[in-house]
């Protein structure tokens, strides 16, 4: 059975018609997640200039998690102000290693010098969930993963880059786990549904203390 | 990109012809976990009377990774001595709670009481990866996780039933987490490649190490 078809049970607040979840973002793993766990929700980007604010923060001395935690509320901010009343979801991660942070690789070069710069290293995966509705921020959730990047060939990585050929782009770090990216790594500690980009255990557990999943 | 057309640069042993790579089991998850990173096998059940195999073995005082690692070489060892050369790996999962071992459930109520059990408690699955060449063990990993399970409604499990239908038969535990058994948790600690049923990364070092998958 799809995860479309048999989610519907689980979304208590909606099947009640008190209020919209909207996914406050643009990811097709986000929402896959949520789908998948049996809450699909609308999703609608924030369209939020990341890497502006990203600057901003780091000039302003703030570390990976504030970092995380800022644009996880504004997405979701943005977005709760055109939906009154909806409950809002935003979420975000940081790619930190050695102090330096990650960006998405803006084309296969970058991605190339991203994944050069982590190979035969640790980095972490800072991921903040939050939740706000008609601009009141009421939950939020960090989570933070240590990956260890594998001494991957040249040639590995040449065949790699051709083989997830723009996908390199969607993601911090140029990978992705749930594909051929579990190939570049030789261990990893931490919640795998925030290493995807949302940590889905306690945001569940948010959204079944507030009515909107069955408990 | 899917992962089968992005997959053949990885498999460097088959691309030169040396030996065959087949997969022990009868699982569609393994199957799709190695197929995502790269790693398209050959499939071939091993169809061992798994349950009383373990009975055996709990009579003579097994403890859950006895059994896993024991199982996980019987299907590979198996399969093997159908396919001289080939490299062959098996793969068993145990689920312990609270010094009870969980099978797969027979039908839907086995599915309801085996999730009362577990209700609200924590379990753990250990998971044996094996791999066998002409008879010989050549290399094992076993991995152990800790779930720790909700407290759920009566409301809630009936929904979750009715929604996965017979995929519940197909896992200890009646869950999978990557789709709707991820509501039935509070929290996970271990790799969730083996929670999957397959210790993902440990095993790609191993193949990288023998020339089966690009270094």
């Amino acid at each position: 059975m799809g995860a479309e078809a048999a989610a519907a049970p689980f979304l208590a607040g909606r099947a009640a018609g008190q209020a919209a979840l909207i996914l406050a973002s643009a990811s097709p793993a986000r929402a896959a997640l949520l789908a998948q766990a049996g809450v699909p929700c609308a999703t609608e980007p924030a369209a939020i200039d990341e890497e502006e604010v990203k600057a901003a923060l780091r000039a302003a001395g703030a570390d990976a998690a504030k970092v995380a935690e800022t644009l996880a509320e504004l997405k979701a901010q943005r977005v709760s102000s055109r939906h009154p009343g909806a409950v809002v979801i935003g979420a975000d991660q940081v790619l930190e290693c050695g102090g330096v942070w990650f960006d998405k690789p803006a084309d296969s070069s970058h991605a190339r010098n991203d994944l050069l710069a982590l190979r035969g290293k640790s980095h972490d995966l800072v991921t903040c969930v939050c939740v706000v509705r008609d601009g009141q921020r009421l939950w939020h959730h960090t989570s933070r993963a240590t990956l260890h990047m594998r001494e991957f060939s040249g040639t590995f990585l040449e065949s790699y880059l051709t083989a997830v050929g723009a996908e390199a782009l969607e993601s911090v770090g140029a990978y992705q786990l749930e594909g051929l990216g579990a190939q570049l790594f030789a261990r990893i500690d931490g919640d795998y549904f925030s290493i995807l980009g949302l940590p889905l255990l306690p945001l569940l557990d948010f959204l079944r203390g507030h009515g909107m999943v069955m408990p």
